[in-house]
């Protein structure tokens, strides 16, 4: 057990900050609210980056890029907009420093102050938007099906390492179509495409719903989420995907000539999922020991380790090493050796654990007489010794075992700590004792969320797809419900 | 031959910018100089960054990320540095908007503004080496071989579309080395990393040199540049690797115990290339047509473009050109079949070449008949009538050959454009006629290369790391040299 991660259920919170840190994954830089994401941690990202961006260009996306400021003006177009944004922007207003008179320090000089303010993008619908309206005159220039990968900085208060930083990195998917209902599809096609994601490859169970008014996007009709239960019974939003209808079609002035030579207004979408994911994934997964990552995004998904005493025998392991790595790496496996002499093998066992390696490969001179390998998995931390040969096959297998259990693990979770609840006294005692996901009635209106919100700090976190119709009454005001609605505090 | 294209002989400034616009590669923003780039331009950028990344990692280099704001202070520390990049920084002073007293507009909120000043990262070298300090305590921390994918912005007041714009996106490497000399070998390793991509990706030949001490990066001990020649006679600087020598790590104390026990500073390097390159790919090889692009970071190598007069004939043909799109992709080639039935086969002939897709296929009825196909390779417009079996082959012939033959025809003009000259009036002769690549002696003074570019705006583009030794006389001066340098005009 990594006796320098603070234990996880006496100190979630810490045990999460110690567990980023230790792991290697990202840390605070000099700038305040914004981190630094290390090799081990972007290589995640990449392997996010890389599923998802074969997502969206199985499904007809293409990427682009726009600029990372936005002029001042952009966000006064659009009254919600600018009302949910304006208090985190970071502005540039001046384009120069100069030395000061003095001569000793340098200075923002004066005199290079911009005309208009630029915001640096916390989001791109505006200047994107922007740049539509040159793009589209007719149906035939829709549908515009883009997605951008990019930076963009929120001036929060209050940040934690990848669940809430200034900056954070990101993609925004921004669509244009002919018609209200194309544009409902595509939101929802996009919700799907994240679930999916989640479910496969993060191993991470979702619940699909719709966001309530209160937490809609700013600028949205309708708001599409992905809410998943951490470890600590909190909630935690993965990805969202919005509905623009018209309003920033109209905001920029952007109209097309439909089929039968009608001007209207081009219907929209938004979509974004973050480096926060990755926050949700430390979370889910893992334990005391450290990380535990799903196969399919883990940056290498086996580690060997040889086990010696001199340098003849690390010569020898080093050989036998070798030729399982080249047949797992033909087999389409990532791996890394670990060879270095400056670390015991306990050091290094306990390493790859914190940094929740899948598989661990642990090569001694014995194996080497045998014919053996010892093989462990850090989902279970279960080992045994199998012969070399049958190696490929078995950490083939493991892999996808791995990834299975722990999606399985995380939905048993999920299922004993979602709660159906009918009566305030529980709900609010159920908040205090577990947390969780909270199954009940609402009467559907602002305030009554609001009101929950002020006395337990739960949040409807969405109304899922899938909730069936049910007579009920509203868990606080007692006026008829429909359906159930899922509430958590969440981070 | 595309019309809208202003001829490239009469005014080539002209020319790039149309091109630009007219392939739907980039376009200007509503932010003074910051440019969109569209999705056809962006598929060139991403298959460069596979490709650099590709090479990146094969020589032991990892991806991480660093904050895109770099504290004022941080830039006064490196004395050369800070006065090589005060004049073009965007700078960050405000966090927070608010609606404007009669409540009609946003303001930037007054009472938010940060303690100190935000630069935009122009360039990562101050925030990374402050992010080094806490992971450099031993030689067994060394080296550090990391690489980032990022935006960066430099205020330019003369911009121009991925030649100069105010923000561009580009990778920059930064290597932490135990040792001089292996800080050098990264450095030279690095540039020909990019000569190698320059040459085999982007068919752009390129002279490997030194920069003059005026010319180099500021804060680099020697900084070596890669530079390629343009259709109008112009260098431009395609990528660049830097020696920093231990400068920022002294800027940053950053100390290291060596083997034997003693502190020491620690050697740095620094590497960058960024979407400026697509503008050298473009200008390279481009014509009055349009694009050509090196098949190997083509968005699509292969066009099919079916020729029908009816429903039926484009159902039929759709058939056998699905077939063959499936038989390239197969070979790991990239294909669209453009089947819309708004646009002439004419017309989608000229909008591919303009487009630069290296090999466009044609299929007819009367192909149908005769199981043929039209194949036409861009860089050379020629044409022939093909049996439909031998197509999968022909084409991956054609794409080798492309490319091969359009690095061929830039070096042949190159050669043809490059002028050893020993006379003054020469030099400013050759310079106004015909521009190209000067090789001249120099007497290695900055004050003789600021006079000759001050006399003709020539600068010394690299001393060519195989330039031979050679008895000669500085072509401004007259005083002895030992080696010829490159002089051009340049982007």
């Amino acid at each position: 057990m990594a006796k320098f991660l603070t234990n996880r259920d006496e100190n979630y919170a810490q045990w999460y900050n110690d567990l980023v840190i230790k792991a290697d994954l990202a840390e605070n830089s000099a700038v305040r609210g914004c981190m630094v994401i290390k090799p081990y941690g972007f290589a995640i990202w990449e392997n996010i980056q890389a599923e998802l961006d074969r997502m969206f260009k199985a499904t007809g996306h293409v990427n682009a890029y726009f600029p990372l400021f936005i002029p001042k003006s952009f966000f006064a177009r659009e009254a919600a907009h600018v009302k949910g944004f304006a208090k985190e922007c970071a502005i540039v207003t001046h384009y120069r420093l100069k030395t000061d008179e003095d001569g000793k320090g340098i200075i923002v000089d004066p005199t290079a102050k911009l005309e208009e303010e630029l915001i640096i993008r916390p989001t791109s619908e505006t200047i994107i938007w922007n740049s539509y309206k040159n793009w589209i005159q007719s149906y035939r220039d829709l549908p515009i099906l883009i997605n951008q990968w990019a930076n963009v900085v929120r001036w929060e208060m209050r940040t934690r390492l990848f669940l809430r930083t200034a900056e954070f990195l990101w993609q925004e998917g921004h669509t244009a179509h002919a018609t209200s209902e194309e544009a409902q599809e595509e939101a929802e096609r996009m919700i799907n495409v994240y679930a999916d994601f989640a479910e496969n490859c993060m191993a991470l169970p979702v619940i699909k719903g719709y966001k309530s008014e209160n937490e809609r996007f700013p600028g949205a009709l309708d708001t599409y989420a992905i809410e998943a239960l951490m470890q600590d019974g909190k909630a935690l939003q993965a990805g969202t995907s919005h509905f623009l209808g018209q309003n920033f079609a109209k905001a920029f002035d952007v109209q097309f000539t439909d089929k039968t030579g009608k001007l209207d207004y081009v219907w929209a979408t938004s979509w974004g999922l973050s480096t926060r994911t990755i926050g949700a994934l430390i979370m889910a997964h893992s334990d005391n020991h450290g990380l535990v990552l799903p196969p399919r995004l883990a940056p290498f998904q086996v580690v060997i380790i040889p086990i010696f005493k001199n340098p003849e025998q690390l010569q020898k392991i080093s050989e036998a090493a070798r030729k399982i790595r080249s047949e797992l790496e033909t087999a389409g496996i990532s791996v890394k050796y670990d060879d270095k002499d400056n670390n015991t093998p306990g050091w290094k066992f306990a390493n790859y654990e914190l940094k929740g390696v899948p598989v661990r490969l642990a090569l001694g001179p014995r194996d080497l007489d045998n014919s053996t390998v010892e093989v462990a998995r850090r989902d279970t931390l279960k080992k045994e010794t199998i012969p070399v040969a049958s190696v490929t096959e078995n950490v083939k297998r493991l892999i996808k075992d791995i990834q299975v259990s722990i999606f399985r693990k995380a939905k048993e979770f999920r299922t004993q700590n979602t709660f159906y609840i009918d009566k305030w006294d529980d709900f609010v005692k159920t908040l205090d004792d577990k947390g969780g996901f909270i199954m009940a009635h609402w009467d559907g209106t602002a305030d009554t969320e609001e009101k929950i919100k002020e006395e337990t700090k739960a949040t409807i976190r969405c109304i899922p797809f899938d909730a069936p119709e049910e007579v009920g009454r509203c868990i606080y005001s007692g006026k008829p419900s429909k359906k159930r609605v899922l509430f958590a505090r969440s981070y």
